[in-house]
């Protein structure tokens, strides 16, 4: 599959996913501060990631589009939610191109619409009792309870390393970091609940989570890199606003392993600062640094290894299913992150 | 029953819901920005009037208190997550005599915690499957759902009001806002799923709405003008917190209502700007004003007269059920509702 039939298939899944979500935003009022905002950035155009990987996993799997649905928009807006959270808790200034929703109104709009959409997130889960049964949806409840669950405690791990400024991080606290944070619901979650519904509840679910979890590192990472290298407009964030903010990725904490004492002392020091203290040209000298030490290119590698690893997985799990085009695009995805251009 | 034996009653079931809540907190990583946050404002110890009046309406109706303890843990979780969120949204300083979550975290950690507290709330609503079967427990779900969307509805409209300085507010609009954001998840539907849990799901719990109206209308105006005229030791919040707030409360309605117009010209000055370049003697000003109009006075009759319209409404749906304790206890809140001291 060529990456041209990947992005359309995904956009189309995508697409089906925000009719979704504009079906379960109530058509009432409050508008202005409350449901016009919910539909603000799924209507910016994601990657529709989730919903592409849950909706392919189940047709995979010999069922529907219809029987996913639910649960891809609830993913999406879940998903949404999250962003919202994170947009305030970073601090970050643009989203998907445009101004973050607190940017464009203010903290204490933007947290409550996002705790809207995590309560209307819900009510989908709700519809597919009539259209899985009852059993089944409450397996598919007890997913995203816990999908929630880990991201909020892989958020608490990240946002604790920022409050204590904290510089000794290993690789292995970073991959179990985005492991909670990133891997449960960006694909952990959204292949599980596609294979369940997909063969109607007969899988376990659990032989998917190495899949998932190297889809999702590898993904994250790449997406961290992106964010320091790609161009503004394309990417559609502020370059170096990851290093801005303190985030620590891949590439940090490569860079603070393998720099000497004097540079080390820098980067600590310009960590213990507020945002608001920090200046483009200290985050451009950390990007040099990253570059300097390989930070970068040792992510890459990293991101692709993963990649790697995700798509023998793949084939121990799907190599069995009958061929079709939902097959090919998780395939894609896949190869698309072991080739990625930067 | 006197005011004494109100409290004790009230302080029992509160501890009995603490001790649940404790159950349900998670004993892992990580502790220091997320698990151990969770219980900080539950362990502040507030009025326990959810719970309580869940179970009081249950017992009263022929229930146990084993039958509606999952669902006032669930009522109590979602109620500090809210005040978390809405501690943020409103930058308070304070909350039961204690610096609000932010104040002693920060930000982005007080998000997450109460992200985390809004699942973790639904956990003990999988756990009623077991107690209370699966129809009722998924009843009483969809009764936590409604809660939420109504009090982020309510939520939505209170931070429009602020952040489009809305300064022509009628009574109406702010009785609608509180029955969104107050009266819903702090009477209406504890007592719903009291009546649904007493009841084994034989009763319609629309009836309970007025009485729930009444009662939460009454209570928060009440709580408003604590916050107003209280000592701050004795009430836990900044004295004139909710004027430099810019808070639409009752008494700000009534005042701006019946003022002249260069004093309601200072008013919308005043609300206008950010809660930063207000000053406690401009908010000192605005509660002589209150004073002045009777605005205060107004408000405390508006919520006696609530109360009675509830203890009417308590008669009409409670004399029927045997004398219990539990029953005199729901007439006791609303009693010392009627004849609370200022």
């Amino acid at each position: 599959m060529d990456r041209g039939l990947m992005n359309t298939m995904l956009a189309s899944y995508g697409a089906e996913t925000l009719r979704g979500i504009k079906q379960f935003i109530p058509d009432k009022e409050p508008r202005a501060y409350l449901y016009n905002l919910v539909a603000e950035y799924p209507n910016r155009g994601g990657k529709g990631f989730r919903p592409g990987l849950c909706i392919a996993t189940c047709k995979a799997f010999g069922g529907k589009l219809e029987g996913a649905a639910n649960s891809a928009i609830c993913l999406e807006l879940l998903h949404n939610a999250f962003l919202i959270h994170d947009d305030v808790e970073d601090e970050s200034f643009f989203r998907r191109n445009k101004p973050t929703l607190h940017q464009s109104t203010n903290n204490a709009i933007a947290v409550n619409v996002g705790d809207a959409m995590q309560v209307l997130g819900l009510y989908p889960l709700f519809s597919n009792r009539k259209t899985l049964g009852d059993k089944l949806a409450m397996q598919i409840f007890l997913e995203v309870q816990h999908m929630v669950t880990e991201s909020v405690e892989g958020q608490a791990m990240e946002l604790g390393w920022r409050k204590n400024n904290t510089s000794n991080l290993k690789e292995a606290d970073y991959l179990r970091m985005i492991l909670k944070k990133t891997c449960w619901y960006t694909c952990m979650h959204p292949i599980r609940i596609g294979a369940i519904i997909g063969t109607k509840g007969r899988i376990n679910p659990d032989k998917f989570d190495r899949l998932g979890y190297f889809m999702g590192t590898s993904f994250q990472i790449q997406d961290d890199v992106l964010n320091l290298i790609a161009e503004e407009e394309k990417y559609g964030k502020e370059i170096g606003g990851d290093i801005l903010e303190g985030k620590r990725t891949l590439m940090l904490i490569h860079l603070m392993e393998n720099c000497n004492k004097k540079e080390l002392g820098k980067i600590s020091k310009f960590l213990s600062v507020s945002i608001r203290e920090r200046t483009q040209t200290e985050a451009m000298e950390i990007l040099q640094l990253m570059h300097k030490y390989e930070s970068i290119g040792y992510a890459k590698h990293t991101a692709q290894y993963l990649a790697g690893a995700a798509l023998k997985e793949f084939y121990t799990l799907f190599s069995h299913l009958p061929d079709s085009e939902d097959k090919t695009l998780i395939e894609s995805i896949i190869l698309y992150m072991i080739n990625r251009e930067y």
